[in-house]
This record gives structure tokens, sequence and C-alpha cells, in this order.
């Protein structure tokens, strides 16, 4: 599938089927996270991926209990190892640099057949516990990663002509 | 191109062919932007494309004078407009939704044959001001974008075991 038919497929997925994914494509969809650019291509992220039955429960409790997190095969902490560093722009480089990661392993999962969510509705401090993250680094985003089984909604979106402007702002 | 081709292909295109990009072409890769998700799908965003000769040699100057910036095609300022709001896990939204939008440019410029590159070092108030952008609102990223003129350099990236773990950091 080419990346438009990626971008238009890619939808949050809330339900997913009790079924695992097989090693060589979780790693294809890790990888590309992997060659995600970043500030100075200083790569300073770690993900880590709950399989655990028990932990996903514990880490979905940990966000606002929204229990779908856990029932996903697996679960993708996005943690920034750098949370501090502003780019000379003011915008924190962590943010951005593991949501362009995280972006590609939502693309990379569609490609797949399987379904993601953005989950930044969690616990920072209960995570990074649950997970043995050191206090000093900083969790992004959950991604809960599994083959979809509900069913696609329309997206609803500003138009174009809403969200883009030239030369000036407008 | 399928997705991962898409994103082994993505590259930082530091020198740009003097050419056009199609306005269909243009509206394909913006409208990539436009479907990317975002926090409680508030879509705070507005992506400004800079064409005007002048305009764009004034925007590379305040991007620490990187010239190649501005003999891109057009340059894509990623401005928020809700810069304050932070999810509950502790990390701003509004980084995270403009480099989840940002991402989905820089793919879908691969699949049109075109380069793009992320670019973080600029003079916040400058760039506010030659662009008309009001105050209260944040650009997070300039992102140049034409028909790339130099050569691929290989990826330099961390082993897939270094960036990943599993259940537990490591």
């Amino acid at each position: 599938m080419n990346v438009y038919e990626a971008i238009e497929n890619r939808r949050s997925v809330r339900k997913y089927e009790q079924k695992d994914i097989p090693m060589e494509v979780l790693t294809r969809i890790l990888n590309a996270a992997r060659l995600a650019p970043s500030a100075n291509n200083r790569q300073d992220w770690k993900f880590i991926v709950v399989k655990d039955p028990e932990l996903k429960k514990k880490v979905a409790e940990a966000a606002r209990g929204q229990s779908f997190v856990g029932e996903a095969s697996v679960i993708i902490a996005g943690v920034a190892l750098n949370p501090e560093k502003l780019m000379s722009c003011e915008v924190p480089a962590y943010a951005v640099d593991l949501a362009i990661a995280m972006t590609q392993i939502t693309l990379a999962a569609v490609e797949e057949g399987l379904g993601t969510c953005w989950i930044g509705a969690f616990d920072q401090a209960k995570v990074k516990e649950l997970l043995g993250i050191p206090a000093e680094y900083k969790v992004v985003e959950l991604m809960p990663l599994g083959y979809p089984a509900d069913k696609p909604r329309t997206k609803i979106r500003k138009r174009l002509e809403e969200v883009v402007a030239y030369d000036r702002f407008a």
C-alpha cells in the first residue's frame, strides 16, 4: 500500500483481536521507529514493548483505566531519554522526536494490517514505576498495537482551506 | 511505494532543485498533514506554505542563516494554535500533534519524489513576525520542501537492540 493509502487508513483502534503479532512483523514495525529522524540525530529514545498480560492490564489501569489498551497484543511505550532539551525555537525536542518515531509505527502498522491508538492520558509516575523507567526520563505516549476488531469510522477533519495558508498566517 | 520504502528513503535533504511543485502535488502533501490524528481530534494547527522568494530568504535568515532552507520550492511552517495544553501525562500536546502531521508530510513527500528537512533551529519571534503569526501561537518546525539535488547518504542509526526493550526498561 502506498503512503497515502496508509495515511487514509490509519485510525484510532479501540478494540483488538486476541491474537499474537508474529515476531518478524513486530520487528519490522519497531524498525520503522528506529529509522526515524531526530534532533541532531541523537535518537534519545527507547521503545518498551509490553507483552506480559498482567503488566498490560496494570499499564491500562494507569492510563485512566482505558481497558482496551490492555487488550491489545502489545503496548509500546515511547520513552524520551533527554526530556529537558529545548530546540532553539523553544519547542521541546523530545516530544517532537518521539512523535515522529511513533507516527512511523502507526503507518507501518497499517501496512501490516495492524491498528494503533495514541494514548496521552496516563499517569506518568505510575507508568514509569510499572516499567522500571528511571525518574529522569519521560514517557511521551503509550501505543497499543494489535489486530483491529472494530469497524472503521469516517475521519472527521477540518477542510484543507481551514488549515493551510500561503505566505502569511490567515 | 509502500510505507517501509518511504520510511527508508526519507532523509534530510539540504540541497534543492530550482523547480516548482505542481499545485496538485502540493495539495496531496498538505492533505496528508490534514488527515493526521491529534489530541482529542482538536486539529489545533495551521500550515503556512511560504512560496514568495523574498520571504523564503528572510525565513531562512531567521533559521540561523541556513540558506538551503530558502532555496527549497516552498517552506512549510507548522503552527500550533494551542501551545499551552498539556496532556495528562504531562507532555505538551501541541508538539506531539504537529510532529505527527509533519511526519506525514515527510513521507508523502517521499512518495512524490520530493525531499524535506526538519528545521528546529530558528528564532521563534522572528519567524512569527515574518509570517504574521499571532504571539499566542507557536511555530513547532519549519520544513523546506522541494526536489532533492543532493545525493542520499547512509542513515546512521542505533541498532534495534539498543532502542527496544521488552516489559521493562533496560
